[in-house]
């Protein structure tokens, strides 16, 4: 069950039975959400991350896979007679948040890998649930968006340059001598609260760079974006430009920076204090 | 000419103009843009900012207008007999740099006034173009998303809420010591390159606030919000919480913060230094 052909098809499958199942969801925004408790991720749970959660596991075993569940809601789980065949890392809802306040601006991340680490995935989807566009990858076989093959920006120059950045509960103290000149100097900021699609918007070209140093980003939101932004041309290290070679672990995280070419890349990093 | 019934007819007009005038733009995304020079307000003019301008005036003509316009992009200019009967400001297009990377997030924004100053608009428009959602208040009346009238939110804690930031290029010596200790007890910040609309989605209830201290925010890009969030029943003020009473003009800027509720709006002010 691991050809190439095979999972462009089934993560197909999953993103549009998620995109069915939050349907009644989007119906209740302007309700009370029922309290379900913390996922393993350590964010609260809602009703429409784990009905997507469910979507994606059933599609998978409908599917006939075996598989072991990394999910940043339930956790650890595995499915099939050989759990240990494929490994199978998702946020069911990336950006939560902005679903349920009516931000436009949500996602779902599926990757899946030979083990549970970030360098083994070789299958990824992000699908832009508001909008209806998907990203897919698949390892040496470049990324796609609806279909289309995808590239990174060649923009070198932080003045041109747009770059997302989570700051969310950013520890003034411990990472604002880091950021402040990498702030500073970028003349277009962004952040738009569904980091697996930010990363989408990096290696379409859409956006130039992504950072995140506060060391809260989870593999669970990252794993298949990793894979669409190698295989887009883009680059991915961590602060100190080494290879992130991470544990698929919903509590797992990491600091990041992925840009669109080396050239940013090495700005950003010569701007960035580890 | 200065109904309230005209201004809605009016308002929509411009926009529903506006929208089919950068259809063609659109479609040259990936081309070089010429460059038309700085605009009134210091940005860099592109052909879809001029388009959108001029789509704007001529409607405003069409309808037997006589108005000062103020323009992020000409400037000054006066149309017809009688040019002092009200003031135009406008920002053609909210989020030049959104439209033209792909990011589905830029707007137009209209404003009416008396005077050229900020408290006397009293009616308004932002259409957030790629959605095609458009917000109108006019003074006294309320304020209305699509026909629906709006309200803003009541969240009043900080871990819940979800605040606009505009923290480009920020002058890290001047302003971090001002907005770290906001940024660090804010769970959910965003910034999704178009004020104008940010501030309809404080108005709207979507998120909570909007927060830019830098001194770079411009008249141009929130008269029109200005009176949509006070018409929604939400509280704009400078960091010193003092009216905000500025004059309308292409370079004038300004300090705000926007909130939704007395509450938060304390909350904030409380921790964002003047």
């Amino acid at each position: 069950m691991s050809t190439q052909q095979d999972w462009i098809k089934i993560l197909t499958d999953c993103k549009d039975n998620v995109g069915k199942a939050i349907k009644p969801h989007l119906k209740t925004l302007n309700e009370p959400q029922p309290d379900l408790g913390m996922g393993a991720g350590g964010d609260p749970m809602k009703p429409v991350d784990l009905a997507a959660e469910k979507t994606i596991v059933d599609t998978l075993q409908k599917h006939g896979i075996s598989f072991s569940l990394i999910s940043e809601e339930s956790g650890f789980e595995e499915y099939g007679n050989n759990p240990k065949e494929c490994f199978i890392t998702i946020d069911p809802i990336d950006g939560t948040t902005n679903l349920l306040r009516g931000l436009p601006f949500y996602a779902s991340s599926i990757a899946v890998s030979r083990k549970p680490v970030i360098t083994e995935v070789y299958a990824a989807l992000v699908t832009d649930l508001y909008h209806d566009t998907t990203y897919i990858a698949q390892e040496g076989t470049g990324a796609y968006r609806d279909g289309k093959r995808i590239k990174t920006s060649q923009i070198t120059s932080l003045q041109k340059a747009v770059i997302g950045m989570d700051l969310n509960t950013y520890k003034g103290a411990e990472i604002t001598h880091k950021i402040t000149d990498l702030i500073q100097q970028t003349r277009h900021i962004r952040h738009y609260g569904a980091n697996a699609l930010e990363l989408c918007y990096v290696a379409n070209g859409i956006t130039d760079a992504f950072v995140d140093i506060r060391g809260k980003l989870r593999t669970t939101d990252v794993a298949a974006g990793f894979l669409i932004i190698k295989e887009s041309g883009g680059i991915v290290t961590g602060v100190d430009n080494q290879t992130i070679n991470v544990k698929l672990d919903p509590k797992q995280t990491l600091k990041m920076i992925a840009s669109g070419n080396t050239k940013i890349h090495e700005t950003i990093l010569g701007l960035v204090k580890p």
